[in-house]
């Protein structure tokens, strides 16, 4: 009933709540409503309380747990639960195993900090402590395996479509996997899956954003310079609103996908990508492309024109501008 | 070292050997020696000590524990080291949890009971106590996802050599993933892994035996009569040396085929099928094919010709003969 006690706090945020009437609203003892408020307390919650008043809600932290989640959260099935960690090694190993013990689909896992994320290919995603969110979602569509790497796009409209809801910054899709800000990296994203031949059992969409941190706070790999959201805003981002309107974006987009393929999405994608009419090197486990990249094609798929005119779709792979 | 000491044990049987001897050449104590005899016992390892003898082993349990696999395992990575379970849900869900850990390539998970294990499409398999085999192998190959199902037809080859060497018994393979003997099912494969677009990371093997069991101890399904290894050849089999047998025929084909790929298994994957030449219909998540099927594509897939002349590629479905 945590969720539901917060949510009355806000409600009636700059006023005092009785634990009476918080008590009676919620079904539970006033104890127990004194408890869970000394919980929300250790949490970062500022609550002044007052005798005969009772409770007053007088600011809250920038946190990521189920109930400060839900206090912005919309959606029909993604999100309805929530498994929190203050740290974890890979919020995508966790949401893996809860997968093989047989967790329903929209269950997400957040951490306010990642030891050994991961992104593509095994690399490292590092998450700083409290300013990033490192998310995993769990999805059990109905889908041959080869129609989940499309997916990765789909979440990249969700991702971008939030971004813009919530900051009003215009953020750029890197094909296949990596949002940026004026040029530079501010979320990543691991599509991976559980699959047997012919059915993918289980999607885990990972999802890794560089919200709150400060310049000093980031880091930047050899391959991409970084930034955060808060770094090109100017002003802190609330990462609870920001991840329950990318499980809002995404939950549309995704049902869209299931129903429809990747052709209406394709659209959407295309007016947000920056993957489109460069010179480039495509590494995938195949082999290396150069060419220009041309389009995307309805699968998702980079279409990818060499030097004789001969146009490559390339599925998955490590993409390099070259002038 | 109780490994070492059942090899010792089996090297000497038929004669006593002393504690002191032993206590030397494994290089532990004498009651270290004494402790793990007794755990032996309990596990049905005949032992009999008498004073200043020593230990002489008089018979062996039908046991899949680490100890019983290496007394007849010859390979060079699989099989290694087993995680045994007396009872457990699904020895799949195991080896996904273990992957998502760090376990290494080679890792065997087997089970001498599955309480939910697990076939195709979510399908149960049943598997009794004792009598069959529950064995799940984590592989990590540098494979791209696509290049993942043919390893289904792989394990069969590997098992149908295995139960050959065994038993002396010719089974047969039903693609994509079943073994026959005498047009009863006896093995169920299960090839699950784990991806991100481009990259397979993990492959769970799954392979299910009926090995020992009665008639009365056989589930039918619906759609498979089903026999066991013991009711085809009128004797018990000894399951530890199937399964060893299984890790040492499947390591130099799956070698062999991440080399090569599949073009050289097929010739031995044709050689044991009874999925040629039939009229059948399959289905699969994309639909129903109706035809004959007229051989195997290089990548693994069926390939079924329709009435109108025209020949699909099925790369997994289920296949249902029709007269």
């Amino acid at each position: 009933m945590r969720n539901e006690l917060v949510q009355k706090l806000v409600e009636h945020q700059g006023e005092y709540v009785s634990g009476e009437r918080l008590s009676e609203s919620l079904g539970v003892s006033r104890t127990a409503i004194w408890k869970q408020i000394e919980v929300l307390k250790k949490q970062g919650y500022q609550i002044e309380s007052a005798p005969k008043k009772g409770y007053q809600l007088m600011g809250r932290p920038d946190g990521l747990q189920e109930h400060d989640i839900h206090l912005y959260l919309h959606t029909k099935r993604l999100g309805q639960s929530v498994s929190y960690y203050a740290t974890v090694p890979s919020t995508q190993a966790v949401a893996h195993e809860l997968a093989q013990a047989g967790e329903p689909e929209g269950h997400v896992v957040v951490a306010d900090e990642q030891t050994s994320g991961r992104g593509r290919f095994g690399r490292n995603w590092s998450s700083a402590a409290g300013t990033s969110i490192s998310m995993s979602l769990l999805l059990r569509p109905a889908l041959a395996p080869e129609n989940v790497p499309p997916l990765t796009l789909v979440a990249a409209v969700a991702v971008t479509r939030a971004i813009e809801k919530v900051t009003d910054l215009e953020a750029d899709i890197k094909w296949p996997n990596d949002i940026l800000l004026n040029g530079k990296k501010i979320v990543g994203i691991l599509t991976e899956m559980q699959s047997e031949p012919g059915l993918a059992n289980v999607v885990i969409l990972g999802i890794g954003i560089n919200a709150n941190q400060t310049d000093e706070e980031l880091i930047h790999d050899d391959r991409n310079q970084s930034t955060s959201l808060a770094t090109e805003k100017g002003e802190l981002i609330n990462r609870a609103e920001l991840l329950a309107n990318i499980l809002e974006e995404f939950e549309w987009l995704y049902d869209a996908y299931l129903k429809n393929g990747f052709k209406e999405i394709k659209l959407l994608w295309e007016a947000r990508s920056i993957s489109i009419g460069l010179n480039l090197e495509a590494k995938s486990i195949h082999g290396t492309v150069t060419g220009r990249s041309v389009g995307i094609s309805e699968d998702g798929a980079l279409l990818v024109e060499d030097a004789q005119g001969i146009t490559h779709k390339v599925y998955s792979a490590d993409v390099q501008s070259k002038n």
